[in-house]
Formats: C-alpha cells, structure tokens, sequence
C-alpha cells in the first residue's frame, strides 16, 4: 500500500486541484490516477513532476507518441517497475500497441540485455570506429567576439 | 582489455567464418566489430547470439529500424553498458537520429527512470483499470474438440 | 567521448547562456562542467534540467544539503554512473565529508545492497506491522461541499 | 495480471503446439509454465527463446546442471525478477539446492552486492595484474595464406 | 511466499536464540521481523548479517541515524526491494521522517537517477578538476623503516 | 582514480597491517590488491569486509569454490562493477575455468537476463505449484514447552 495517502480532489489545496485539473484537460479524462494523487503529499513536486511529464511526453516532438512511450516503457521494464510497466504498456496500446509488437517490444529488451551482458561480463571495448569524436575544448568564459564574460 | 581474444578472419574456423561472412552480407560492410570477434570464442554462443540479432533487429517487423534500435538504446543506457551505448547510438544515427533526438531520446529515459523511483519509493500500486484482463485458464493438456492429447 | 559537442561560451545561444549565468551565479563559480556542456545541445532540457537541480538540491528544504548530497550519492554508487559518483563525491566533500565518512557511507550502500539480495532471493514477505496503512479511497471528482466538479 | 492471454493446449496453433510439444519431452512433464503459454502470442519468439533454453540450460555442457541454475538465480535475484526466482529457485531444488545452500547462495549473491558497490563507491582501479592480456590484432579479411578475402 | 520456513522462538536454535535475543534487546521490543526468522535456516548467516547491521546501522558513527536510514532506503528504493522500502521507511519515519519529507527524498532519488541517465546517454566523462588525485604507490610489502617483511 | 589513498604496508596501522597478514597468509601470496588498500582508510570496515570474505568465500563449504566464484562472478557482470569481473574472472580462472567455459557461463548470465525481462514486460505471475509453501506462524516469544520467554 502507499506509503503516502491518495488526494481526493474534495481533500486538495487550490494549488494540487490546478494540476489536477490540467492533468484531466491535457489527457481528456476525468480520472487521476494513482501517482498523481500520491505526489500531491508535496504539491511543489506534484507540479514539477507533472511539468516535466507534460514537456517530454504530451508535447509534439521529433519522436512519435508511440515510440516515446516505448522508449519510456523499456525502462521501466529494465527496473522492473510494475506500476509504470502497467501504466505504460495502457499507454502505448492506445497509441496502437497491439499483443504480437508488445512481445517484439520485450523481445528487443530482453535481447538488449542479452547483449548488453556479453558485452559487459567479456569485457569487450568501444571499436574506434564507432566513438563519437568531437574536437572538444576546455571550459572557456571567453565570448565570441574575444572578450572575456566578466566574473559575477 | 576484452577477457578473450578477438579472432580475426585468418585463425577464424570455418563455423566461424561463416557467421562473421553473414554478418558482413547482412551489413552491407567488410568490418566486424570487437564483440562479435570475442564471441568467436565459443562458435555456436556466435551462432546463436548473431542469429537472434538478426531476427530480432534486422529483420522488417512491424516496429520500423530506428524505433527498434532505440529500446535497444534504451535498455543499454539503463544498463551504463559502454559498448553497448557507443555501437548503438552509431546505429540509430544511421537510421537518422540526429543530435536533437539523441537529447530528446535521452530526456525520456531520464524521466522514466525518475518516475519509475518515486513510483517504487512512495510504493503506489498500479490503478485497476489500467491492469490487463485476461480470463486465464489453467494449463490443460485437453485439444479442441475434447481429445485429451496422450502423455508423452 | 561525450556523443554530442561539449559547448562553450562563445558558442552559446543566448538561451544557453542564460542558464549558464545562473549555474554559475548559484554556485559562485566561473566555471561550468561538462554535463551542463552536453546538454546545451538541447536548450530546453538544459533549462529543465538545472530548474530541477536547482529547486531540489541547491533551494534549502528540510534535508540538509549534506544529506541531500548523500542521497543523491548512493543512487550514483548503485547505478555505477562514474561522472555522477566522482562529480558529487566532490561536492560532497564541500559539505564536510572526509574519507572516513566516505567509507562508511560506502558501507552502508554495501550493506543495503546485500540486505536487499537476502530479502528478495529468500522471497520474504513485509511484517504487516511495517507496512502503511491508508485509507485510499477510489478517485472522485466530487469537491468538498458535496457539489461534483463539472466535467471538462 | 500478464499482459497477453496464457494459451492453453486447445487453443494454440500447430507451430505453438510443436514447441508446446517440445518443452513436455524435454522436461518429462505434461505441465507447461506460464511464460511459454504467454510468449505463445508471438509463435516466432516462443520458439526462439525456448530453442535458447534448451541449449544453453538443458544441453549437457561443461558446466554442471545445478552449477548452471545458480548463475541463472543469481542474475534473478539481482533483477528482482519474482517468476524468475521462484521458478528456478524450484529447478535448483530440482538439482539437488537444499536449504542451508539456498542460504549460502545468497549470501554469496548479497556479498558480491557489497563487495561491487563498495568498489564502485570508492572508485578502485583494477590491479594491472588481474586484467586479461591479449595482443589484440585491428580486424582484417586477410585470410591464412596471404590471399585478402574478396569483398562481398 | 517466503522460500524458507520463518523461525519461531520455540522452534529455534540456542545460537539463533541468541542472536534473536539481541535483536530485541538491542532494538527494545519484542518483535522479531520476518528477515531474521528467514535467516534463520543458516545461523551463522544469521549472526553475521546481525552483526553488520548492528556495527554498520546501529551503533553511533560520524553520520546521524536518519542520513544512515535514508542511505539505506535510498539504494533500496534503486533496486525495488519491497521489504526493504517498507520497513526502512517505517524505520526512517521513527528517526522523524514525514510525509513531506519521504516524498522530497524520492524527489532526490528520482532525480539523481535521472541526471544519472542523462550522464550515461551522452557518455560525458568527468571533469578533471573533480576527479580524486592521490599519489598512488604500487604495493610493497617493505616495512617502514626500510626492512622489507619477511614472506610468509 | 580511486578516491581515497591505497594504503602500503608501511604506512599502515597495526590493525591495518594484521588484516593484510591474514589476507597473504590465507591466499597464500605476497601482494594485497587494491581494493584491501582502499578499503585500510577504514580500518574496522576493512577488517570486517575482510571476515565476511573469507567467512563466505574461502572457508569451505556445501557449495565448490569455482560455483562459488561463478556466482559471485555472475552479480558483478549484472552490476557491471568493472574491477570486480576482472578480479573474480581472475580468480574464477585459478579454479579452471576456461575461455570456453567463460563463454558459456557469459551466455547463461545473458539468458537470464533476457528471460528475467521478458517475464517482467509481459507481467507473467509465478504458477502455484513453484511456489514454496510454508505454514508460517505469526512471531512468538513463546518457548517450546509452553513457557513464554519473559520480555526483556
């Protein structure tokens, strides 16, 4: 069971209901689920989690929905997080994940982890070829133009 | 410095050989890279784990290339597997992540790793509707049309 | 090698340049270490990123930054992040850690870690005198006064 | 609840009966677990997995059966895997694993736990001493004899 | 369910008595939780766990004791170990940890995950300014005062 | 580079230098690797990560000191802990395992991992019948014999 008690919007501050409310517009729903009503214990974080959530996963970007869901999804089936496992994988069905590519999906992840763990246990190294390779160069205040920043 | 040596063409047997030839057909390259010269160690384990890979990645399914490598990308950062990290963030570039999507694709996995934690750590259980439902029967040997198969 | 372009002032977007302002004014410092660099290749995850820092472990709060610190340390330690352990190692330091603290810090994530295998390799069950007890009730919409919020 | 329907005997399609078929020979059992009735929604990947099992757990190897299931426990243990663990704890009992071993296992499993995060936490270099020592050849078509491999 | 029978008092050994006797008195209650009945089944497993935990946990070191349980709680909440999170918050909450509190703890867990996976992704190598520099000397068994030890 | 000094035989303390003895003397070997060196700016954590070391892994036991090692082995190449694969890949091999063996040991541990994930993404619950089975009993301070212990 929680370890923090799940708010009820008759039971919330001002500032909890106006993530609440954003939530249910932004996702077209009346209902909140679980996590939110947990994080709403610390509404700052309740509105920094959700902020964040909004930006990364409901804005329009250069990855689709669905693969920004299935991104999201193999992580969570990497740490073996049922809440999220569950919550996401509803998710991704609505963005059309259906039974036979959700067992491609987890076929993915498990060969990942296949080969991620011959990789790690022999020891094997990056082939030159494949780093990425930048001309980097050490922290410098100075501004384009050649004048330094002034220190603050 | 890999646990075993990495073969090259010239000492590689014929079983070998024939893996590392595949590999290069199926690439569209003359280059094998360091973990599959190390796998040559144990023939069928090169076999077997080149085989999956090409099932599972390279083969047309119904998750398109960059998507597919992008789990796998996922899981290997999840995993801070450095090689695995460097030869696929190589490969998604191929398949057209620029450096953009590369912070986008990482900014979710980030996030998903840090609602995964606030989700176990404040221990909040998965909403029932979002749970799948299956009525699952137990296993019965029994076959469709009511002939109960003979034990072997 | 970092996969994208560690950026410098002088390169900077004025964007980019704003958070580094306010890095460097934050942490009294002129200089701005390479993940902060790394992310410039995305301005609005930078600015997310060190909004979040910001608000969580550099704004006072009820955990003392020592603390905070740590916490933050251990996540490190477990998932083996090398960057994130030997940048907060540091910064811990600045709050008073010395090497014996340090080692016993260590002890302590060691032990937890072996805690835990025992834990979850024999399968053991939570005492139910440990765990919370709440009195969840479903999600409602219905605001306090007995008035429904209207649907959106 | 699993996410994909656990098939049954009389419902699953000839390719899934075959590998269904396989598993009970194999294992002398006419039981079939719950992860081969629900990767049986992708016949390709039940057969694929199950294929691996067998030859990587089931064929005789230089490495002894009961040796072979307390690698893979150790790794279920360290994932936190339920199924996993309780499915080859019970396959270890198989093996001969008793109580007391059981125990020892995992105080093997929690000591390696301490003993990586401890060094991990510390940032200990490996002794030059103990690293695997190979003359790593670049990778070239050369083939034995002089005579360079034609390029596919 | 528990792989190994829970020990009762009446059930048990003088030497697990013995180390039960300890828990209770150093701990002042009379409650015995489930990780050490599990235990148990290998005495001397049990009384060296006990006794890291009492070194490590319980006696007074340089870091207070609620650091130290949010130390432990922290890498416990990492690997998702249910018994762990549930009796380590109950054992935090005894040290002055409130609601508010747990849940800007998890706020520093999921962020320093998060930074974790954004350092890792991008593979940023440290700093060098933050980077530990000692003198470190290759072993030697001579002895101060310049007489080398006799081998065993 | 390791964060805290790696202690020689000549700088250490009297409780330092007994721990180091009995670490030579018990391996039979004159050189004290660099984990022992760091772990001496600690010295009671030395000496008890030592005990458990030698109490867990060198003193014999139901379980084979190269299964032993293996174990061990198969938890730090799931951690990635780097130092810790190339000592105990070191050690493992005194005990005789070879490249072949390496391999195949490798590809269990790779196994697992992906059988774990596969498990873990589809949510597929434990069968009853591999679960263990135990009638539990609440705790009771009570003694055999009717008699119940008297509190502390």
């Amino acid at each position: 069971m929680a370890q923090v008690k799940l708010v009820n919007y008759d039971e919330a501050s001002r500032e909890v209901r106006a993530v609440f409310d954003d939530i249910m517009k932004t996702r077209k729903t009346d209902y909140i689920n679980n996590i939110w009503r947990a994080l709403a214990v610390n509404p700052p974080l309740l509105k920094r989690f959700w902020g964040q959530m909004k930006e990364v996963m409901v804005k329009p970007s250069k990855l689709d929905p669905l693969t920004k869901e299935l991104i999201y999804l193999a992580v969570s089936v990497n740490n073996n997080c049922e809440y999220c496992i569950t919550s996401h994988t509803f998710a991704a069905r609505k963005h059309g994940l259906d039974d036979t590519m959700l067992a491609e999906f987890n076929e993915i992840v498990a060969l990942a982890n296949a080969g991620n763990r011959l990789t790690m246990g022999l020891q094997v190294e990056p082939d030159e070829r494949f780093k990425a390779k930048h001309d980097h160069k050490p922290w410098s205040l100075k501004k384009a133009g050649g004048k330094k920043k002034k220190k603050k």
